[in-house]
């Protein structure tokens, strides 16, 4: 049996855990060969592959990235594309494919396996947690740890000079982030992309917590937006290839907070640290449990499903449901991190 | 309302998350007032409190250690124990008591409900995860996350002399630590408590990792024990209150492997460094929530429970599960991680 | 004797171990009082103080900010400042006095004692190493820890998608911690203040660095600038209170990478993180060293003095020394790191 | 100019990033050819050797250990070891040969360069810092951060508990791990090889901790020693290969305070981990610049010398300076410390 594998989208503390796992398993227990497909549906595309067995997977367990690289190509967007990855798969005799990735990889994937009976594995990865068929994605606490760390830092400063510190963590969609970190983190505010907030009342929040002597910390994710849509994008709210950028609420609200409360405030934007180097503990196990699952699906033919974590087991779900539905904070949690603002 | 809260038995990072989250909720939203008791049962024991109000809770989120300390004192063994609690209680006027500890101070917090008719909650914790009642207990993750950076630390060591090293961590009766950790931590050998390991076989997989020009992890929880019972305790394995002490089981295993196997071996022993300091960011959550829970059951008088994670949720327990039965490592899990050894 | 002490001026990880090594040593050996003020200059300005004795001090050596509270109040600007200071140290009948801070805080010191026979001793402050009395000043190892774990993170995201990641440092006017932080990264380009940078040269390294299919990292310090004054300042560049920020060199650098190479670049601005939390062990060492010798000062009477680190020895410098001049990186040092540019 | 590079003793964070500076360096600013000698001086006694050049050291740099392998072979110890050296360095065209290393390492080079002229350079790699020609050695930094944050951590577990915890670090003639670990994790009590100690001095410490309210800890050096030689070694104080192990002094305190104070008392031996792993930025920084200033050595003819750090200056020193005197902890440093004792 030759496996193909690939790693699509952003970067991921994990990924390369999951492909120590699919090989170490495959090839030890099963006796697979693998083919690496580089950067993402790229790979397949052009057919562009790099070497993939035991020697290639050790000792990157602790490292950050993905040693087959990633890209944001799809396929279906590109002319002919999917008839080119099936000849290309074709070409290097892949039985079976394992794609890791987020919801556009995994798309991808579903459609190959649904339409072309391409047999197809999918590991779920969003650093943003924002995936309904799984409890947890791999990277998401190991980015929840780095915006903690960064977090305790700031209080000191906040205290020291009596400021309010803006944080402004990852989190377009879904505020799994800034609610995981806010909570540990001990912030005063917390917002989430989720509930449009109400900049009067986190000035309140705001100035509640300076008359108790201490100095407000507020976390924000990156796709909050207040709730009369009065914020104004930057200028540059679109990058040079035409993206728009969501940054920049962060800056923005620590505007408002000087004007309103006349406290100094001050924004820190956590960026891309949160998604890179080596991943945290329960990372690299959930990391490490997928990969071997996913080849134990290749194993057994149980092919269009993706692997997925409920409670503390690995089970199998239809790569369809990788897309269904985002998982959002649900408005019951949001409330009940409610009791530590201000 | 007047609600006592207590923490017993060893230390755990995510003690202070529990009181800070109980009393945030308590004071804020039910206006109720909190009596903190000192040492674990010793406490109301001795009618020995501590003030516990908001200013007190402001800032331990982050802090290892519990501000109210803790004591493995058992009123069940102290003559009229009971009574005295009771007597004690009714004097400071409790009204509701938070018992935050493991199979021991939950155990006579489940007798002071069942039998007494004292409105108790519990909060459960062990570092060992070893509780079937709940998903996981804070401060695990901590642990693994220690144990796991030392052993990406030795790895280094381990290559650069072509030695095998032995990391003993905890896990009296359950592997849960060692478990998570080695895999974490990339150990070519795992052994835990629920499995009797055979020593021959453990120098097999030592022998197979130096051939692919690698040094051997070995990762050994501090219950762990060989096949057939060869293992001699050392002189030492009483400490001076005549408990026994479970150590040992690293350095005994470092020696025969030197012996059978002719290559150096050396044991490190993480010992309490891993319950000690700042929690992770899973485990102020965790212990957070916990917190913030404990103080609803007194709120809905929905007392002789406990609380306790399953997937993303927090859920309510009889107090007398946490003591019902003790969650070890299921063999498949174990298993599963086999295909890492070697 | 009856001390006071005062930190001014920015935060700084290791204010806290000066404050206790003072106290500790003070108190213990030689028997002082101690009076805390509170925020720098402030505290003598409006006579505002807090206790400062041993039970104080416990615990607070691992934590950041200071117990004290900082602010960048400056006596000399204020009508009738240094009287109204003298008279309130004369009410609390205090013999000697140790400010703790940057620049401007010990150059009111050298003031105070010049100019009105004052007793000060100095101990030296400031996160970006700016000072040319001393070796190392202390927080400044804590903020170059920080800035290379993140730098070391962001290298596996530069990879992972072959993107150019400007990490922007803090440093005004010295470039110390750009320097010491991009090499321990493994910067593939690092800008400071002390030498205008050349955008074009800027965009031929990092083009070679892909060309050996490796993304780059370029590291810049906040006060560095382009050869031609061709960078514009953002709108914002002014906060609410009318300071010039100087924030934005990162962010207008990787536009300009991006328009000029067609390489995606993206910014991370560390900002307070870099200043804020626990100390590194070599910043509390030092930290207490200089607190210890402060207090040693003021036993022996050397008073106008300001300690400082040469070599591993701790020495005094008269107070002035402190504000005569910058210490920027000497351009040998720079060249010396050139080699790992490109 | 063909160049040869070794890495002999212990292992020790910043190795790779030794090598690494030397490489750049020379490889690209002076044009030389690099051969990588396996395991010390085991590597030219066996000419075994590994390639060495620009694409082996991308990456290295944060990375513990050596990717040239170590050992502790010593070519004095064989037979005809120094000829066979000289034969196999000539085999392999080697005109200077760059040898980074302790004591031993040093010593053979420095014996090739005075007594058979070969061209050597010399680079102090001490993870105990105890070489007088040099301020600071590389890997002393990691290890006394590394033993600092698992102080910080035992004050928690000790606290809780009100229990001594006695933390054994590495040093077993000189006590700068102890010294600086035990000052920056604010130790109780601090025992350093240089000065035998007195357990009643100990003891007496440890209780009047307790009576302000607080658990001790105790940082000691494995090389500490008592007074009156009372301390009996363990059984096993030999190692497989009949060296000494100089272990167990913590263990052995531990057991003692127990007895003559009656509190429990737990020791933690941090071992291996203070020598692996990735190098903190300050080892990083210092280790890559001893690199850069060896390769400048060889590439100005300047041979039979050592890279040594003097304040922020690399200066060069005589080998044989290497391993002229041990750098011990003064005496006055110690006393300085002795204010936080107790």
């Amino acid at each position: 049996m030759r496996v193909g594998v690939l790693t699509g989208g952003g970067d991921c503390p994990g990924l390369n855990a999951v492909i120590r796992g699919v090989v170490r398993k495959g090839a030890q227990e099963y006796g697979y060969d693998f083919v690496g497909f580089r950067d993402g549906w790229r790979g397949p595309l052009e057919n562009d592959t790099v070497r993939l067995d035991i020697p290639a997977v050790r000792g990157i367990l602790p490292r950050g990235g993905t040693i087959l690289g990633s890209s944001r190509t799809n396929p279906l967007k590109v002319s002919d594309g999917i008839r080119r990855i099936k000849d290309n798969l074709a070409k290097q005799e892949i039985q079976a494919l394992i794609a890791i990735g987020g919801e556009d990889t995994l798309g991808v994937a579903a459609r190959l396996s649904d339409e072309y009976g391409m047999p197809c594995v999918g590991v779920p990865k969003t650093i943003d947690n924002d995936l309904s068929a799984t409890d947890y994605t791999f990277g998401f606490d190991t980015a929840v740890n780095i915006a903690t760390e960064a977090i305790d830092r700031l209080h000191t400063t906040a205290e020291s000079h009596m400021r309010v510190l803006v944080v402004e963590v990852m989190g377009r969609h879904a505020g799994w982030i800034a609610l995981h970190s806010g909570l540990a983190g001990g912030a005063n505010v917390i917002l989430i992309p989720e509930q449009r907030f109400d900049v009067g009342q986190v000035c309140e929040w705001v100035t509640s917590r300076f008359r108790s002597s201490y100095a407000p910390i507020v976390v924000v994710a990156e796709g909050a937006m207040p709730k009369d849509g009065e914020m104004v994008l930057k200028d540059d709210s679109r990058d040079s290839f035409g993206h728009v950028r969501l940054s920049g609420v962060g800056e923005w609200l620590a505007k408002e907070i000087e004007k309103r409360t006349g406290k100094e405030a001050r924004t820190t934007v956590l960026g891309h640290v949160q998604r890179g180097g080596t991943p945290s503990a329960f990372d690299r196990w959930l990391a490490t449990r997928f990969g071997l699952h996913a080849i134990d699906c290749v194993h057994e033919g149980d092919f269009g499903r993706m692997v997925a974590l409920r409670g503390t087991d690995i089970v199998r779900v239809p790569l369809t449901e990788a897309t269904a539905r985002l998982k959002t904070v649900d408005p019951k949690l949001y409330q009940e991190a409610g009791v530590f603002f201000g």
